[in-house]
């Protein structure tokens, strides 16, 4: 009776781990041309293992520390997805009930006492510059959920994802952003990624509501071509139009915000009258620049965009853990 | 050289997966006789599993939201350890705290975000209908674990799966139900059950707390055979007396409250006077209409609810993801 | 060509489980000098699967309860990865958003409900004693995580272990306890673990924040060498200082709290004096008593305790649940 050996590991492909020069992820600025390409084309690969039911077990044994000192519970659920879809664990806090911050005690301090808990940390906080303060105190990598006004480079790449995906590349691509350029963070992190490729902007909002002068001069000064307009119509010849939602709030005088709030109502009349089937994106949540009648158009990708959201997250869990992946299969 | 087949799958006897037509779970009147026993036959082999230890692994890989808008924690408790003792993982949040939400973000775009995220979702919401809404904005399974003044299915579900794991099946059982029969929902709900099962019921409760016409209604129409009483002891000739909290915020007069209060204190020696050694069932919490005195004779059932609870929602996560179950091999 | 068979599991070492009578840990006076030994044992064990990684799955397919009526997040972290670490499950709940307690339940009967999920509790408690309640409602093991001004045995264990494994061993350490003597729970519990070891004790605090004089008849009655001084360059000949935080909310005087806040301020210049390398230790948050320019000396222990919080409550986990350890094999 004979045993069969099992077979052997060193035969086996290696495991592949890009080249990939950050372990914290806290800034659009921080990445190079090269260093997007690796996390789309990881991303990308988490995509392929998904589906094959081989991304469970990456991070078995990994820890998960989800930091969320201000609630926002989209992205809180999309990490900690990301981990759990990983095989990873999380442990969770939402909100200052940390009594020991009560007490008096420094971000830096939490963070040297979570790092004896976990091996990765997702931070969200209130206050603008907090991941990077965070991040300096540990060894372990960190991942800023949005600090304050400040970053939040998880949703630009994700954004960035789904212009890849979806139209195939992002070179040569012709995109529209439309409504509150001003404030809209989303935006402005993702203005930056996009200045590493060679795209044509077009930003369209009212003129209360425009791009700041600071981000249309690097703009300017990378030589990329970029329009303004306040009619919505220009996206009709763009290739993806990013909508943002108009943030009532921001506005002292009521009746200005009616004026411009229906000047952006994209509805499906006006989507399909689209001369090249523009990619409709939208970070949510929407409230009514976007009507629901645009849902089920195939080129609506804001509900994909949470898919996105959560490949995109366990790609970078992966790349700051340096965790390789098993080599793809090619599908015949 | 030789390699050793491993078991050919095809020779192993197959998963089983019953005939059940449901992926969402939202509310009593949606089963049929057939679906019930379904429902129980699961529930038991759920128990089978869970005592061989192999349930666990079952949903390995696939993700439960546990979406409680309201608090309910014995309720979300009792999920999230269903999606546990399955190997399943679970994400969760608690209260309206989804700043998208405050932001105006409807239920629907809420949804279509968590089915990004999550395999199958619980939703626990203080509106009326909100899982019914939920559930149409998505494909993945929807479970109800209580919505406003409405349903709460999950909860008739272990009802009735203690009365047959107690009583050795439904068919042919006099149930009493005692106390607030005006308000309280979970009787409500397994009355709705119970009209598929050959059963007579015994109505307990002050005039001002009676079932509510429409109810009477409908078991009229269905010719099922119910008294009513005040008379506490008309319990002590049934299978399965069900006792529920007076609640006391619903009195205008608070000496009434303290008559009936006094009048429906079940205790030890009361319960032993049964002649039929009556299952004692409550939803919990209790207050004073039960006593602790009662807590450790054979037939008060409240406790092991809470176990037989997790047994039932592990069956509906099965069911409802269309997972079959391992083959149970009959003790011998 | 032969496989090596792989090694006959009815032939390998058996699992080993040390004589340890305990279920429960809910206060620092139940444990003999024999019992302290094993959880340190435990301890070291645990730290040596970890390394190897070997940890994860002991407790695969266990859920453990983590209740916090109160909020402490730094111990419910501890405690979750503890779980996490040992690839078992955690159902977790902060606060009296127990919906069932506001309606008059008692912590029995919540505690019946969540012996229907868990296979071990967790419980932090505002009410003294609490935990006790707690335990005798159920037969699952319970874990005192702090209730009220009363015990909070896990942190003690912890603190010897630190001494333990930092100083290769606790008899014969001199021990300096440094700051609030009087209100420091923390300190109170670790002199009764310490009490069963040949420890000298050097108590430096003001008068007014002295120890409670029930725990100096306590070492007197039971022959333990102890000084009382405010000098804190007593420290300079210990083994080890545990210094703890003045709680500015104690002082009524408020000139007082800042007079005693300056003299205990112990800095790097002030540490680097010691003649024998004295261990810091602080059972964090620190405030202004202990300065950050002490964090990266070799002999600053304070944050490594943290890991051994995790590393000893790994350890309570897997007794309480009298899971036997795989045999380590020696390093070579």
């Amino acid at each position: 009776m004979f045993a069969t050996p099992s077979p052997d590991p060193m035969l086996a492909p290696p495991m592949e781990f890009p080249d990939f020069p950050h372990t914290n992820i806290l800034d659009a600025d921080q990445f190079s041309r090269k260093d997007l390409e690796v996390i789309l084309e990881q991303t990308g690969k988490m995509e392929q293992l998904e589906q094959a039911r081989r991304a469970f077990g990456l991070l078995e044994g990994r820890i998960l520390a989800s930091l969320f000192f201000e609630s926002s519970t989209r992205t809180r659920l999309s990490f900690e997805t990301a981990m759990n879809r990983l095989g990873g664990r999380v442990i969770s806090t939402v909100g200052f009930q940390f009594s020991s911050i009560s007490k008096g005690e420094t971000l830096y301090d939490t963070m040297k006492m979570i790092e004896a808990y976990a091996d990765i940390a997702v931070i969200r906080h209130p206050v603008e510059g907090s991941s990077r303060i965070a991040s300096a105190a540990v060894q372990m990598p960190v991942i800023n959920a949005g600090d304050g006004s400040g970053q939040h480079p998880t949703q630009a790449l994700l954004d960035l994802y789904t212009m890849f995906k979806e139209r195939g590349g992002v070179d040569g691509l012709r995109v529209a952003f439309v409504g509150d350029l001003k404030f809209g963070r989303t935006i402005h992190s993702l203005i930056k990624l996009l200045q590493h490729y060679d795209v044509e902007m077009v930003l369209i909002s009212p003129v209360d509501l425009a791009l700041p002068e600071s981000y249309r001069k690097e703009l300017r000064k990378k030589n990329k071509v970029f329009e303004e307009t306040e009619d919505t119509k220009a996206l009709w010849d763009c290739d993806v139009a990013y909508v943002t939602r108009i943030q009532e709030e921001r506005f002292v005088d009521r009746s200005e915000f009616e004026r411009l709030k229906n000047s952006y109502s994209i509805n499906r009349a006006f989507v399909m009258a689209s001369r090249k089937s523009t990619l409709i994106m939208h970070p949510l949540p929407r409230v009514q620049e976007l009507s629901t009648d645009v849902d089920d158009l195939p080129n609506a990708a804001y509900f994909r965009m949470a898919h996105y959201g959560v490949l995109v997250r366990m790609a970078l869990l992966t790349l700051c853990l340096r965790v390789p992946l098993p080599p793809l299969t090619p599908t015949l």
